[in-house]
């Protein structure tokens, strides 16, 4: 039975992480976003959809591209991070179910419903997107996640050949700088948001 | 500058982590639930929103009621569950927005908005959702997230004097049951559905 992880663990996903603005001028590897991956991966998702599909945009010409389509206040983000991710999500996921989750005939749920399947891509590509951020802590980087920037134009110039991939949200990815951190906002306590039945 | 977590725990967040069809007869305590919202709620969300309202059934009768609004599948799930939360999202979350991100008025993005918050609230509530699932397995527990359940037969009996709160998804806890594991189903490898540029 596991037992919690140990302080210095809890600290490093979710207590003194923090969302960095700027990082420190330290690559990131191809190999460490394959770690990234190969754990947010393992994460669930209903019936394994695992509808994200991620763009990691590391040259300066990518960077550029990117930062084009965000929010003023974004855009020098981009530019200077080592890796931005582009988290999308592809509407048509379900025609990867039947080898994804192949005891059943799970594409069957969703043939036909696209408005279904834009619920289920949202919310299970988000759920990816919560991994990929923590699997990013985990293995000893820091994230920038951020939703300022204009998802239309975006698809449009990132995935004009793939016109059921719509981008979700955006994340900077590297060596966290502590100087860029802003002050931690408020969290609430249980009781505030929270009921026990 | 953090290392990556040791293989111990990232096999109990990610790799050998998985969804529970069933528990052990053991009890998850209220203090347990409160170390589950005292690390989730340090996740990063859009503008600190905050979005999420969780109910933890806990009572036989809560864990009924809920059933009652199951997929066929689920009902027993829940029944014999320790704990089955309901992670809903409030959207009219910008209503906090003046004390949870105080140092701007972000509040008046999303005044008058209500297609804008429901975007944002089902975005950043699953966001909470992921870190929910993760900050159960980082103390220790198990998790059986599910979406097969009727969302608005749900919000109209539990949320009935709340009806800005809408259910996202639900989510057994407890020590997980080993017995109770489907065969693992396939995870892409990078190559699959990430692209580098």
């Amino acid at each position: 039975m596991p037992s919690p992880l140990n302080d210095a663990a809890l600290d490093q996903l979710f207590r003194e992480a923090r969302t960095y603005n700027a990082f420190l001028d330290k690559p990131v590897t191809t190999e460490q976003l394959h770690q990234i991956w190969d754990l947010m991966k393992m994460g669930p998702t209903s019936a394994n959809q695992l509808p994200a599909r991620i763009v990691w945009c590391t040259t300066p010409e990518a960077k550029e591209r990117l930062a084009g389509h965000a929010s003023d206040g974004n855009k020098d983000k981009i530019r200077h991070a080592p890796v931005c991710a582009i988290l999308a999500m592809d509407i048509d996921f379900h025609e990867h179910l039947p080898w994804l989750f192949p005891h059943t005939d799970a594409k069957s749920w969703f043939d036909g419903d696209e408005e279904g399947r834009k619920v289920s891509a949202f919310r299970n590509s988000t759920l990816q997107g919560a991994y990929m951020i923590l699997a990013a802590r985990a293995v000893g980087l820091g994230c920038g996640p951020m939703s300022g920037f204009d998802n239309d134009a975006l698809d449009k110039d990132f995935f004009a050949d793939q016109p059921k991939w719509k981008s979700n949200f955006i994340c900077t990815i590297g060596y966290g700088d502590e100087e860029s951190v802003y002050e931690r906002s408020p969290r609430p306590d249980f009781d505030t948001f929270n009921v026990i039945l």
